[in-house]
């Protein structure tokens, strides 16, 4: 009996069809824009999926192209233009902390990736609305956001639990701590009830509710009790997960480019899923529609 | 004919004595919390500098060191506690773009070190009042303000002159573009008039004004125009400068802890300003007390 790889695109689908609705519904044009002024070919392939995405809901998508050091005018363009209500910026364009300065440019009532320092700080003090208005939801970052919808469609979060309680009782491990995916990410499934252990190439740490800790649980012992594993190591110096490591029945999910988890962890898995990226792109659409919402609408 | 050596401790000394002035002048006691995480060595000096400073002008200091998983949660203690007025953190905590994340947590109204994506903003838009209250001002990041203070003393800025052309026809060149110093420090020299070679490890940046430009001078050529030259590369690599580089009459000011500048360069340099630590440090208080009387007098 072996798990079954389960396709990005079929828990895409249906967020993508909910998108296309909620635009459909709508009498003005929703416009999100792209902003791309990074030389990695990586930014400019998400760059055409953001493209396609929005082309396939009905969401208007323009890409700029400017200099890197145009980056910051190109953002003011965006904030004070009334007919874009989300923006995009593919990173790295410097790389390092200057990316960070940036992301803080960019208005939050645009900031479709939830990078800006607003809601950054909404996301680790676990604050789920958008501001004074419980009604207007906050913006939670692309990836981080996808997997825990991947979760919720996979069945290891209870989606009618209470909550702060969908994910009690899992252990997770996350092999990642980026501050754009693996660090928002073990705060999130730890606010949902999860237990995380999150490594990175320096230490451990265990994410459990708003509490943090060190730990020096290795990657054998955290595998092996983990319900699921998640893993984004641009490297290929990391040894891919096999299916001896990993707990009978656990979901795998890959969001890195590099091959982290290898294709027979379904001897052992539930599910694996080996991308996340049209997901990521379903999330963008998501989150340019509720930005559109909260702050846009009849505007 | 050769020029001087100044000590910083002569820049610093007026404007200790206007903050003690201002602190014996306050009716109620004002305090500064220190939060110092960080493993190195420099932080730690650091923190004592700011005691001492403190201490000489009659501010309260306090230190606080949580570990490292611990700092939001100071942070959020010394935001929510009305007896502290300015709060500095004492990096590098985790380095990189996860102390850019903390640097957001502080509120603003306690930011003496002008690190948070709203002074920051306010820096690169030249923007030079808090808020809607142009009398309130806004909080500049302490060694770039030091470095412009230490300008002013010298008579490099015309100090009279109106807002934007103290430094019109000075070219200032600058080894350094971190966003902590060098890169803020080229925008506020540009925004008083000064045309900047901006320096690092890729490529030199022009900044002229509000204008930013990729450029193809030498170290050679730029120094030889410059009027000021103004160190920080915290590396032994760096060939440190030396009298023939520079332009007679020049102005040569160093903030690495690295020796980046010779102590020849006073055969044909007119001042030479070896370390700006002490000045970085009356800074510091100087954004305390204005922190106190934007936000906190009277409350």
């Amino acid at each position: 009996m072996t798990g079954r790889v389960v396709d990005a695109e079929e828990i895409a689908r249906p967020f993508r069809d909910e998108a296309r609705a909620q635009v459909r519904a709508c009498s003005a044009a929703i416009r999100l824009r792209g902003i791309l002024a990074s030389e990695r070919r990586a930014s400019a392939v998400y760059a055409r999926y953001t493209e396609r995405g929005c082309q396939d809901v009905g969401i208007a998508f323009e890409l700029v192209e400017p200099k890197r050091l145009e980056v910051e005018q190109a953002l003011i363009d965006a904030n004070e233009d009334p007919s874009v209500h989300g923006v995009i910026v593919f990173y790295p364009i410097w790389g390092g902390e200057r990316d960070r300065t940036i992301q803080n440019e960019l208005s939050i009532e645009k900031d479709v990736e939830g990078l800006s320092a607003h809601w950054v700080s909404r996301l680790y003090g676990d604050v789920r609305h958008a501001d004074h208005d419980p009604k207007k939801k906050a913006i939670l970052p692309c990836t981080p956001l996808a997997i825990v919808k991947t979760l919720e469609a996979l069945g290891v979060y209870r989606t009618g639990a209470p909550q702060g309680t969908q994910a009690r009782g899992r252990v997770i491990t996350i092999f990642n701590r980026s501050e754009v995916v693996g660090r928002p990410l073990a705060a999130m499934l730890a606010h949902d009830g999860a237990l995380v252990h999150s490594f990175d190439i320096e230490d451990v740490l265990a994410y459990e509710g708003k509490d943090v800790r060190e730990e020096t649980i290795s990657r054998a012992a955290a595998l092996s009790e983990s319900d699921v594993v998640i893993t984004g190591v641009p490297s290929h110096d990391f040894p891919p997960i096999r299916a001896a490591e990993v707990k009978q029945g656990a979901v795998a999910i890959n969001f890195s480019t590099a091959r982290n988890i290898e294709d027979e962890v379904i001897e052992r898995a539930s599910l694996f899923v080996p991308r996340v990226g049209p997901i990521t792109v379903a999330m963008l659409l998501r989150n340019t529609l509720r930005l559109y919402d909260n702050y846009h609408r009849g505007v």
